[in-house]
């Protein structure tokens, strides 16, 4: 009861407004109480009215992981496209895309088999994504312990070949912001099992990207280099990591690896796009997304599902607020980030090809933590011109906690600088995300409805200052 | 191995600079340049060298709940005193106070018992603090709902008399900031007893002061008027109220109370405090606080376990960092916050009874989350001139995600400010503090180690500086 007149109350204070918004271009000082006036409306609409924290527990609790090619991938692209068509907006629609398909196959093993102190030890550990599996009576061979890939080209043929190698460093502690110290170490991952396989070895341990010690394997993609042979590569919890360091320098380790992971065939999938016509400028566009697939572990809740629902809560928050943009306002939930971005490229190849024009684009791929702000990128040629523009939009954020910053978007959209226009990542408060990331614990549970509705605000403000000012 | 090369690292860095700090007060860009360095030290140290979290579990989870007059807030002060002993400081000590002994007894019962539609139902109810019970056999009366004080009056005897007057005003989940939403609904909890009592109501029922929707009761003080009758007063969770709400929307709706829940006589209780003694300006004392009991219910972590050892956090840092204040740094972990202030009260009068001037006092009691910044006060006559001063330090708390704005400090230090310092409240990320707040799931695993850190290292970095500048 409250809602609904709390709703229509927002809504007619917002449209009673509207017909200001046009007419006092001249009076500055007017201009920015109506902007702050319509971005007090969004934030309340989006804290009182919003469907993304249900959107998201359907996602999670209903659908739950979504990797690529699964038949939870597939359910996630129906249900998004029919919440999508109960907004309802002015078209949406599917965009094919082929996607790989990998599964992980049954629970993997890692054991140390030979430790004189503690006998057989069982680690924790979780396949990475896109990683073969070992024989199917798995291997044993001796660890070699390295803090980096540089490291695997010192040891050489020598030091590597026929052993299993051990990637062992940590994410930085002292980076105040995560992401940096996940890029710091995230090459282990990403590049290690080819680096060490280059020099014979026959299979990779890495240390799980997160900041914290704790029990949880994290997964998440490699890349094979075709010049050398696939291995399997196994992530071990931090713990694990640490008491396995310990051993290694003590005495020669030898671990039994076994793991049943495989990629198959391709498998057909889709983006879920839907949109609002622009009434002045159908032609700029201006883009919200998140990815859709989830790694096969926990249920994909702060990666992506979040950035799902938040960009779909924009275009609900605007359209409960009877809004018509003179820009084309394009929500985009694209498939397969985690483990390929055949949804991305798909997308920035058709977009490309159509001669569109995307003006801005903003994803949410950092979890759905309290907003703190935005990064912001663009070709060289155009930054600094429209970045000073959004700049002066700070005052009208600054009251929700908002800053921008200068910084990468997301993946998804990383392909649509070519077009010109801004790209934007939802900077997140990012101290608990890789708590979760890429793990068993990436559930529903650990999405604050407040902290989850705040996100999808602050990207329909910043919507709403692209869509009336324009770059 | 990895930390202990560390914490020798940094330390030795720090002490190199240390000589530099003193010599170049013309060198302004010098100087920034030290503070920035210095600073950095501090987070660095904090994330990778503090007992905080080590702390934090030993007293939620060796310890648990710490309300005032219980055994396990006297555990309380003996643990902390150790630890503080541990560091070592120049001086640690006990400030003896008298504090109120409030018990909850049996598990409260909440029940509607006539409803036509749903038969009885039981709703999940916790006394408030300080609340006296219900007769042995408990009461049964009819509700009338209520949004406000003045509703009560405007009903007055006619309309309450008898009846259990049901305060059901939520939270507004549009306030960004969940304590000003917290501040607009919590004079329901201390003053809706009294309010009632006047009238002739026979028992209140409160709708637990949280921002979302969900099962768990909160607890917290009520303040008795001695012209009034004492009436028993329960919250119940806010989806209970929700329900309870619609059924006396439809029907008068009786309820029976039953709590056995009393004020027992006053007990010997303590601060515990430690300080490191300055070399300039030993008179000019910084303070850094929390408070060291807690509710009965859950383990205290965020309220205030978490504001408690950052604040010794503080002083170890210092420690570590093989840092000389010049100024009197002191540790307060002040008792019975929460049913009474009677630490706080008898930290003041103490001290001001001795003359001491606290130059600045920071307070931690918003619970652990990431820093987002102080809030701070003082004195009209001081306030503007020496807030303007901490306003230059801005630039190099930035990077760390911190602001500075006027607003409350905290409860325990608040009546310090006679002695014309400036006052500090930490401000962390407030969107997950009302899910936690005075509840059963205020425990340690709702403590994030990482932003626990942080908030002690922005304290810490805050001391730095005002350690160094004064006011």
């Amino acid at each position: 009861m409250l809602n609904k007149y709390l709703n229509v109350l927002f809504t007619l204070c917002f449209l009673l407004i509207l017909p200001l918004l046009g007419s006092s271009q001249n009076e500055k000082a007017d201009e920015k109480d109506e902007d702050a006036f319509a971005i007090r409306s969004i934030f309340d609409q989006a804290l009182t009215q919003s469907d993304a924290y249900n959107w998201l527990h359907y996602l999670t609790k209903k659908i739950g992981a979504r990797l690529s090619g699964s038949p939870q991938a597939a359910a996630a692209v129906t249900y998004t496209q029919q919440m999508l068509d109960t907004l309802p907006l002015d078209s949406v629609w599917l965009q094919a895309c082929m996607v790989p398909h990998w599964e992980r196959g049954e629970k993997e093993i890692v054991r140390v088999v030979n430790s004189t102190k503690m006998g057989s030890v069982e680690l924790h550990g979780v396949a990475l994504g896109n990683s073969i599996g070992t024989p199917f009576g798995g291997i044993t061979a001796e660890v070699v312990e390295v803090k980096n890939l540089d490291e695997v080209d010192e040891l050489g043929e020598a030091g590597i070949a026929g052993k299993i190698v051990f990637y062992n460093r940590p994410l930085d502690p002292t980076a105040i912001n995560t992401f940096q110290a996940y890029g710091g170490a995230v090459d282990q991952r990403g590049a290690g099992a080819s680096r060490a396989a280059r020099y014979g070895a026959v299979g990779v341990l890495v240390r799980s990207m997160t900041t914290g010690l704790d029990d949880v394997p994290h997964t998440g993609s490699l890349r094979y280099d075709p010049e050398y042979p696939a291995i399997p590569a196994i992530a071990i919890t931090t713990n694990d990591a640490e008491a396995l360091s310990a051993l290694v320098a003590e005495e020669p380790v030898r671990v039994y690896l076994r793991s049943g992971s495989r990629m198959l065939s391709e498998k057909p999938s889709y983006n879920v796009i839907g949109e609002i016509k622009g009434t002045e400028h159908p032609e700029e566009i201006i883009l919200v997304g998140g990815h859709l697939d989830s790694w096969d572990l926990g249920e994909g809740a702060h990666d992506d599902g979040s950035g799902c629902v938040q960009s779909m809560a924009v275009l609900q928050t605007l359209r409960q607020l009877a809004y018509r943009p003179k820009r084309t306002i394009r929500c985009v939930l694209f498939m397969n980030e985690e483990n390929g971005l055949a949804g991305g490229r798909t997308y920035w190849e058709k977009s490309n090809e159509a001669g569109e024009y995307h003006m801005a684009a903003i994803e949410s791929d950092r979890g759905g933590f309290t907003p703190r702000g935005f990064t912001c990128e663009g070709n060289d040629d155009v930054f600094k011109k429209k970045f000073r523009k959004v700049n002066r939009w700070l005052p009208l954020l600054e009251p929700y906690g908002l800053t921008l910053s200068p910084g990468g978007s997301g993946a998804d959209i990383s392909g649509l600088k070519g077009q010109g226009g801004l790209l934007f990542g939802l900077y997140p408060d990012s101290q608990r995300y890789f708590d979760y990331h890429h793990t068993d614990a990436d559930r529903f549970e650990a999405v604050n409805k407040r902290e989850l509705e705040l996100g999808a605000a602050a990207m329909t403000a910043l919507v709403y200052l692209l869509d009336k000012y324009g770059l």
